[in-house]
């Protein structure tokens, strides 16, 4: 496999084999040695895509919700990636058998490819991976990217404000709508799901997402911004992937926010690409062993050794590639 | 504010002024330069405080439960330290009135501390600010120190992490206990508390999760794992407070694991020393915002200028403190 050479694979993710799709994605998230060059390659075929962030609690729904948008987006001619980094989510593996099939036959549609993000460790980062996937993706001809997450945890808010809309699942009788609402995770919801909408109390959750935008003065132009469903049955889905459909379409990015994603990007590929060649270093020549044997042994402090590591930096010379 | 030395806060906050500790914690939280030279000169004074993680989805109560159990420790003679990184948490102002009113007759117990960690761009790292901050409260004496955290996101999970017992907080109802349990949180819990233990279905998810750690084979002696709790009328808190006392009074720390956490934490700080002088420096001198344009406007790709970046890197020579 590793012989197999990037270019090739870039070749032929550009004449679409899925194949080289899966493969590439891999080795990208995995940090293969050569993955920043496969990335330069495929570049100039992104921008095409757009991304929709699908945000809510554990047990929300959005796993029902994100297979059924996305055929209704192929219903509507789109080809539709799915990105799940979401550690429950049936697409990682997590959930119940009957999910995992559901999941299954969506996934034998041409149009849709379905990928979960592995979420502990993640070499480049969580929010540049799903950055590196959706990229990827949009290459590959992919005009619409589904990112599923849990509505919590800064990685996953970062990984959220990159996406173009967001929308944000809640759940009737789970008590914590309000309390998610209040966290801040309002602030970057494009659209408010009801999902779950035949339990009791979703006509009440509904309201209080109403009053909490009006209370905030949230007026994001006339378009209707809560939308009650029930993933199970289907029941709102062709308004809310409409509405999905309309948002993507609609304007560009306001230049600010685009050039502070550019920014973000930037430094967290410069960061993470230092943090792993000073980590092969300091591991590959004991002194980050011999540094925790100081701490452990109390003979030193964390801070201490943190600093005579850091002044050793002018030795870490710039390599070629890493 | 600035003029007030480190010194003099260090040796005020062994005295015990609270005003110091205040102060400290904000100074180490938001890297105020010199930071480090007060945590070198704090951590002799550290290494006596045991951490109890207390996590769980927004909703689940997890911040009453908190104050129940810091006012059980008090009464069992200890000095508690609480940490919110939980931005739905009353701690951090995300809660209804009546639970802030609650939380401030806590905070008027002098054997108790409360704070909140901001939880958005900190600039140490989260997990860092958490312990750093448990240990300014360690070297103050406070020999209890619980963390409340949202149970989901990797930031959260590398918080657990460090802590040396950990409570998973469930509720009837939610329907994301199973599926929490099984997105790898189980595996780090301690303790299972399902709160809320009024509610229907209470008994079933005790039942479940005895089942599932049956299912595990996980055996971890014989002390009971699974509390039913009821954080408003404080039913079951009694037994819980015992448990986990019990358990933090218990066997040290494997050496492994204690290895694992030193490395980390040494890793983490030398990333974030070098992240931080970095951006500094590229922000500084206009080679990012130089980079951002010849993104936006596709000149180059992200990829490409990060490696030119990270090529610089050369004339990074080591600063004495940044």
């Amino acid at each position: 496999m590793e012989d197999e050479s990037w270019q090739k694979l870039v070749e032929e993710l550009c004449e679409g084999k899925p194949r080289a799709l899966a493969r590439l994605i891999s080795r990208v998230e995995s940090r293969t040695p050569g993955w920043q060059q496969a990335m330069k390659a495929l570049y100039p075929r992104t921008g095409k895509a757009r991304i929709i962030g699908i945000t809510g609690s554990p047990g929300a729904g959005k796993s029902s919700l994100v297979s059924r948008l996305a055929a209704g987006f192929v219903e509507r001619g789109r080809r539709v990636g799915v990105i799940a980094v979401d550690p429950s989510s049936p697409f990682s593996g997590g959930a119940l058998l009957g999910d995992r099939l559901r999941m299954r036959e969506l996934a034998t549609t041409p149009d849709v490819y379905i990928r979960s993000m592995a979420t502990r460790g993640s070499l480049g980062g969580l929010a540049q991976g799903t950055r590196d996937v959706s990229r990827v993706l949009d290459a590959a001809g992919y005009d619409l990217v589904l990112i599923e997450t849990v509505g919590v945890g800064q990685d996953e808010i970062e990984i959220v404000k990159a996406a173009d809309v967001v929308a944000l699942v809640c759940v009737p009788g789970q008590g914590d709508s309000v309390q998610a609402l209040k966290a801040g995770v309002m602030e970057i919801a494009d659209l408010f799901v009801v999902n779950k909408a035949d339990r009791e109390g979703a006509d009440q959750v509904v309201a209080d997402i109403r009053g909490m935008l009006a209370l905030a003065g949230d007026d994001r132009g006339d378009l209707e911004r809560v939308f009650s469903t029930n993933a199970l049955t289907g029941q709102g889905l062709d308004a809310l992937t409409d509405a999905l459909s309309v948002r993507v379409e609609g304007l560009p990015l306001a230049p600010d926010r685009a050039g502070e994603r550019v920014r973000d990007e930037l430094l967290t590929l410069v960061e993470r690409g230092i943090a792993r060649r000073l980590r092969a270093r300091l591991v590959g020549d004991g002194r980050l062993e011999a540094a925790v044997e100081q701490i452990r042994t109390r003979q030193s402090d964390p801070y201490t050794l943190a600093e005579s590591l850091l002044a050793d930096l002018a030795s870490l010379e710039a390599e070629s590639h890493d």
